[in-house]
């Protein structure tokens, strides 16, 4: 056998215990009852650890180092990953990971005490000393990958693209938010005024309809299912998807559009190169090009006007009551409405990447040491007020919101908005190459746009990083200006 | 750290990792789209490896061999049972026992079809080939284990009693059933006719009134799941404990019976012993006492006068429609009705037995060689008719009926019948020793006898074999008397 194939074996191995934790860990969020929470932690870590045991075993180095050039440009990108994953765990000292492991887990239940009283005293102590050991982290990795150590935080979750790419493009929309913003709110309040509130709708009807068009979307439930959770979002393997949301019978859209976004996250899963299943450059490529595959079909696609043509009358078949609270115009008006607030979660697509950008300056400069955790809330506060026009009236609705942090995550926040970029550079791409999507989409079909991105982005699995793919599929690197263009195209025209 | 508390660490470890598998197991039968299923083959092998590799470690060989006598008797019996388990996994030889993974999984493929066409022929190739594979392995645990063949495959289920044990009680049920059998039938005849058709009861409310009862026989729904799946199980784990059922609107006490055995299952498992969680002595101790505790809660508890007097008025006003037909007289035609059938799983409890006697016999000739698979149908066939009087008019119906064989499973068949007596016998200590026992059934309250089962079964796990534990909870080893005793006075009792 040669080294190649047996480094691949090794390499599935270690996939499918992790598809077991998939598994596991969509079952804790869906299904477990509240007496299986401390040992799913403990399995949830055996296993982590019986694949950092697989990863960091010397024989797989050792293979891992004699193994000669290949020539398939695939197999040679599944060597490099296989090499990177290596040198990811074993840069690591052992003790580090696991100070980390518990403190992240320590951080993390003072947190959720601490935002509900919206209390930032009582988690900073615990945040330093995370963030302590996230910055040693940082380093420890930066030095093995040769990136800066926030960078190499940012690698973990994306690669393809640096700090250094995303600060200007960030820079730019910051200058773009400033114009269009104060413009898109001027025009919205011109309108007549928001339709009535939305009718109620039993939890049943709406999950019927998420059902129906999340396959529509191309969801084969043959291999997926669709449960609840209290945190939305999409989980399992390629050939067993698990993606979940939470009903609201006072506001059917947020069920609707949060099955669409993961329905889009679950299609890229799908889609993945089944030649190179459970190998490293058979995986998505990285969290920026999930969330660009998720918004695609949830912000591009969904809230077309093509498709809430569609939508319209399907809505009202499903729902019942006054058609009028369906019609084109009060869906246009309900899910394409601006709005600036507080929690990044609740914020339209205009005003999310303001919510972005503050996080990705402020974790930089945690990193750095330029910011104390003491003084965190404070630069919160200012940032949101230079960014967006307003002060948080309290830290629950300000730095305390996300969990990121509080569990050890540094570096994943410019994946939501990188996405969302490349979600409109992509749609403009995927218009321009393939005509009839918007026709598809106005008769409720998806399969001309799934087809191209089955075509140029799912299935190149980890082929590229993340600008690498979109120049394959868009001509040009990560460009933030097909982005503003849509955003113009639907807030900023006068209709 | 103490050789034996580093490996209580490791045997921790391993019983973590059998925990993730026991969640994937549940959520194949229960959750899991058909898509899942190659993905999830590969899951559980994958994690079936890394037990076994943890298991045949050198290392923990050498600390086997290495640590000391115990004082304290439960870890000393821990200790034991490490031995054993470690000696069972490096006994086999690695590609015996990969060959026995893939002929079982084949021969159980090919046996699905098989039977749906009653065609023995089409899978005798594939069973006598795991049979022969079955034998080796039954040989080299045998040698391993100072036991014969046939106990050795019985060990893997259930230790502290062997097929010497077993062959004079199920002799001696065959006499018994030769004379209760005719018996109890004429009885049944002589009684009124059987009550209407149950009624049509849709599934919510079937679903709902297992839970509740579920619950009152003291399942804990905070760690526990009730579920559907084709075939009812416990799974899970003591803190996370999952069962399933499956219902049928014209048969209401199909699940409601189902749902109260596996409860009896779930019961034992949430009463393993705490402070040996995760070890092999706080495990339970074998099928057949696991058997013996669902079947106390099904047959003992459940069907008793007592509970169903109870009964009666709760399924009237929880289900609706004609009190008649949930009046106690016609609980008792429709839950204890004798009939001599060729399905073992639709069995009643006196003729039960004579359908595992069958299997025990034939299953011991198989392994011995003393039958050939060719010669099996017939074997069955003539068994049947001495057993019950009756002769299955096809293979469906005959040896084609279970999958134990075919995947694998020999000498697992005994545990039904041992389990169903030393339910017998349990119930009969436990009625002694507590008094209030019928008093609490009769008004739905099983406390007091789940709290002798808890200090008297459950709260030993492994810490003694089948008839050791019977000869602390009841004073002698499984003595058929009591079971017989049972059926006497609910079958042979002309009332």
């Amino acid at each position: 056998m040669s080294i190649y194939r047996a480094l691949s074996e090794r390499f599935a191995r270690i996939a499918t215990i992790g598809e077991a934790s998939a598994i596991l860990g969509w079952d804790e969020a869906a299904m477990m009852p509240d007496g299986g929470a401390a040992s799913r932690g403990d399995q949830l870590a055996a296993l982590a650890g019986v694949i950092h045991d697989m990863l960091t075993d010397p024989k797989l180095g050792d293979d891992l180092a004699a193994a000669e050039p290949l020539d398939d440009d695939w197999q040679q990108t599944n060597l490099a990953l296989m090499r990177d994953r290596h040198k990811r765990a074993v840069c690591l000292p052992g003790d580090l990971v696991e100070a980390i492991a518990k403190a992240s887990s320590s951080c993390e239940r003072i947190w959720r005490s601490a935002r509900q009283d919206s209390d930032f005293k009582a988690v900073a102590p615990a945040l330093g000393e995370l963030l302590a050991l996230t910055r040693q982290a940082a380093v420890a990795l930066g030095e093995a990958l040769n990136l800066s150590p926030y960078d190499a935080l940012m690698s973990q979750y994306q690669r393809g693209i640096s700090s250094k790419d995303v600060e200007p493009i960030f820079a730019n929309y910051e200058t773009f938010l400033r114009e269009a913003l104060p413009q898109a709110e001027a025009i919205q309040a011109g309108r007549n005024a928001p339709a009535a509130a939305p009718p109620q709708v039993p939890v049943a009807l709406q999950e019927a309809l998420c059902r129906t068009l999340a396959q529509q979307a191309g969801l084969d439930f043959t291999a997926a299912r669709l449960d609840r959770s209290m945190h939305p979002f999409c989980g399992g393997i390629p050939s067993d998807i698990r993606i979940t949301t939470r009903y609201d019978e006072s506001d059917y859209a947020s069920a609707l559009m949060g099955v669409l976004h993961e329905t889009g996250h679950a299609l890229y899963e799908a889609g993945l190169p089944k030649n190179f299943a459970r190998q490293p450059v058979g995986e998505a490529s990285g969290m920026a090009t999930h969330e660009s595959q998720s918004l695609i079909i949830e912000m591009q696609a969904v809230r077309s006007d093509a498709f809430l043509d569609y939508l319209s009358p399907l809505l009202h078949r499903s729902f019942g009551g006054d058609a009028e609270t369906f019609s084109p115009a009060a869906l246009r008006a309900r899910l394409r409405h601006v709005e600036r607030s507080f929690i990044r979660v609740e914020a339209d697509e205009m005003t999310y990447p303001a919510h972005v950008i503050l996080r990705f300056r402020l974790e930089q400069a945690l990193i750095s040491g330029d910011l104390q955790v003491a003084d965190l809330p404070g630069a919160w506060n200012e940032a949101m007020q230079s960014l967006l026009g307003i002060t948080p009236p309290d830290d629950r609705r300000g730095c305390l919101q996300d969990i990121h942090w509080y569990a050890g995550l540094v570096g994943y926040f410019p994946s939501y908005t990188l996405g969302a970029m490349a979600a409109a550079q992509l749609m403009a791409a995927a218009r321009q190459a393939v005509p009839g999507i918007d026709h598809g989409l106005a008769h409720g079909d998806f399969g001309p746009l799934r087809g191209w991105l089955r075509a140029n982005v799912h299935g190149y699995g980890s082929r590229y990083g993340f600008n690498e793919l979109l120049v394959k599929a868009t001509g040009k690197a990560l460009d933030p200006v097909d982005f503003q263009r849509h955003l113009a195209s639907r807030y900023l025209a006068v209709s």
